[in-house]
């Protein structure tokens, strides 16, 4: 893809603003944690593996110009501010984390050479980013036929992620292969990843996308028009259930009544063993008016309440295959997701 | 409520533009056949009964000033116009042959009288289509508790109909007769009758209304916030199944997984003894702007490619129970919905 998601340069992080994608291409740059965390909390970046990125980022940043003696303490508010942005997705504690390692590592470094090392690793958690997904897209490519059409939800791209993505990577990573592959794309209700951001970078890489309403799925599997489901998750648990962007369940539901195969495409950072099953996973819920609203416009009259849950959890028990970077999981997930995590 | 989906007044047709609600009430008149087919055609006016009586004063404004000789060539032009607008609901075709028959019957009347015999029979439609709701909303009570919690999808409701609704008439009868009710409705994209329609008369009546996007519904039902479904239909064939607004069909799947009933406010109008089952019912396929344009404004971007399937066929296993004017049918359909309409 021609344009980047987000990027550190000259001790600032770029990110494209995703809000006003596909009309607008809109650069924004953050120069303090604080800016990175708003951008996470108002999505000008989203995406599992995107705002494990961007935290990253935000904590250098969070870190620069910070007296040796203050390190730590300056670290745990910047952590707790980033932390506090989106509690569903799980690659942003674990991002988080990491740098925490890193400093308590380099502690004895004067102010300087902590920012450093704390930059350098968070390029580190960028770049490995992008490796990941091409090595799960390459795993991902054996399960997917030739011709094959594969339907998505959401956004679990480029746009997501560092680059290339981990969905769409597995979909690019088939096509690169030789293979005719086109996507159908649920529109994504209410932020429209699909209609808005999946279609545009397919677009870019010359991927036939059709987009279907969220609820048109169901028609489409029953037609069987479809091959394979592939998305992405924000947290995956120990037991294989998956959060991901709300109307992922239904959509694993419907595959499985029409024997439609349903892979969840998990970079490691995604999958948390410390989390026994979806029931352990928060859920996030957001702001009215992504439902009431749009574009500014009032869409319901005044007065309805509203519940606009951002994730729900497709059980275990719905999920064909889960791909990672280190091969393919598949059930029981309770042990096959634990030797992937411990291999190396 | 105040206001009027429809209304025959000085030998022109009035409507509530449904398209601009519920940021604006704007009636619009038309004076006619060729202005109620575009109204149709464009959604100023939605709904299964309620095409079914504009196409019907669609006709008696199309028969008005026709010379007795011309009469049946003008209304076969006439009704072909009308039957084209929208093809999945058999209301409209329902309602343009029963105005057909008051035209057969009264051939041998002058060109004024005909008008009026033809003009009395839409208004006939339309006033029974009020009754059949009323009567229909008393039967659906028995089936809902006190307190309860109806999802529904779509805008089966007052705007729907001559006035009162089908599915939104079972909640109207249930909070009229003293239960305490509150309902979630689907936003339902991607015309947003749910939010925009439905929202908008159930607040006119006090009624307390959640919206949810159509993907949230699995994760509502999962919760058990629900008590039951209760969705309109364009067309149920013979065997019982339902053809309804995109959607229905994954919700009635996530009804039956999660142990809620799923229940369908069908008037007879609406069911098609003629179709033998779902496979034999014409779906609507609409425009792509649709999904792509929002207000007028570009959501996607260019090139993208759209399927937009404006109903789906849930199959009648799916289906609890058909709440009718003339009482409820349960399985097997294809005896008892038979019996319901053959009963006089």
């Amino acid at each position: 893809m021609a344009v980047k998601t987000i990027e550190w340069r000259d001790n600032s992080v770029r990110m494209i603003d995703q809000r006003l994608l596909p009309a607008r291409e809109v650069v924004r740059t953050y120069r303090d944690y604080k800016g990175v965390a708003e951008a996470i909390r108002t999505m000008v970046i989203r995406g599992a593996p995107a705002i494990g990125v961007a935290a990253a980022m935000g904590v250098a940043l969070g870190i620069r110009n910070t007296a040796h003696a203050q390190a730590s303490a300056r670290f745990a508010m910047v952590a707790k501010a980033l932390k506090a942005t989106r509690p569903t997705a799980v690659n942003l504690a674990w991002a988080i984390d990491r740098m925490g390692r890193v400093l308590e590592a380099n502690l004895e470094l004067d102010a300087g050479e902590l920012f450093r090392a704390m930059r350098a690793e968070a390029i580190a958690i960028y770049e490995e980013d992008l490796a990941v997904n091409r090595s799960l897209g390459k795993f991902g490519n054996e399960l997917v036929g030739d011709p094959a059409t594969i339907l998505t939800h959401c956004n679990a791209g480029a746009l997501a992620t560092a680059g290339y993505g981990t969905a769409l990577g597995v979909v690019r990573a088939a096509r690169d292969s030789g293979k005719n592959i086109q996507v159908y794309a649920d529109e994504t209700r209410p932020f429209l990843q699909g209609s808005r951001l999946t279609a545009w970078e397919l677009r870019k890489d010359r991927i036939p996308v059709t987009i279907i309403a969220d609820s048109m799925a169901a028609t489409v599997l029953s037609q069987k028009k479809i091959d394979c489901v592939v998305v992405g998750t924000d947290r995956t648990a120990a037991n294989g259930d998956v959060a991901n962007k709300i109307g992922t369940y239904p959509l694993a539901v419907m595959a499985r009544r029409h024997g439609v195969p349903f892979y969840v495409a998990a970079p490691l950072s995604s999958i948390d063993l410390n989390c026994p099953n979806g029931a352990a996973i928060p859920i996030e819920e957001r702001a009215a008016s992504e439902l009431t609203e749009f574009g500014g416009k009032r869409i319901a009259p005044a007065g309805v309440l509203t519940y606009n849950p951002a994730f729900d959890v497709t059980p275990a028990e719905l999920v064909t295959a889960i791909i990672t970077e280190r091969g393919i999981a598949y059930p029981p997930y309770t042990k096959s997701l634990r030797a992937l995590k411990e291999k190396s």
